[in-house]
């Protein structure tokens, strides 16, 4: 795993896209994006908005999908998840 | 793009996921998991249950993200896309 991670969750996308770029911005060579369920289709928007926009020189290097167990009230449930890679070219 | 994709919508994704097992079932190679916006969450859902529960010898091969441009009654607008490629072993 990648010491500069974002976890995207239920926040407008400016936060995550704001965090990605911040972390570039100070030097970080790659960036992971994390998400889980519902939050998968903002963890995309955050790295499309933040390459489209705001990044140059920086390309997705690894795009990867899971399953997790997670533990809940009513008992173990599983979620997706995924987990894109920026890295500076 | 492969002739067979499977266009993840607004449906409950188990209908997704027949629409992909029925698909290697009848001989296909590869299968390709397409969604738009906030489908994405469900076409990865889609392609783990589909590979968890239901398939065999099948990996995932590729995995696209990017940015598509969509025509709406208020102008243009981007929507992230997804596109996650199974294939046969």
């Amino acid at each position: 795993m990648s010491d500069n991670t974002v976890f995207v969750g239920n926040k407008p996308v400016m936060n995550y896209v704001l965090a990605v770029v911040t972390q570039f911005n100070q030097g970080a060579e790659e960036v992971s994006v994390k998400a889980r369920g519902k939050a998968i289709s903002r963890a995309v928007d955050t790295t499309e908005i933040a390459m489209n926009r705001f990044l140059e020189n920086v390309t997705k290097s690894e795009i990867i999908t899971s399953t997790e167990i997670v533990d809940t009230e009513s008992g173990k449930t599983n979620v997706s998840s995924i987990e894109i890679t920026l890295s500076k070219i």
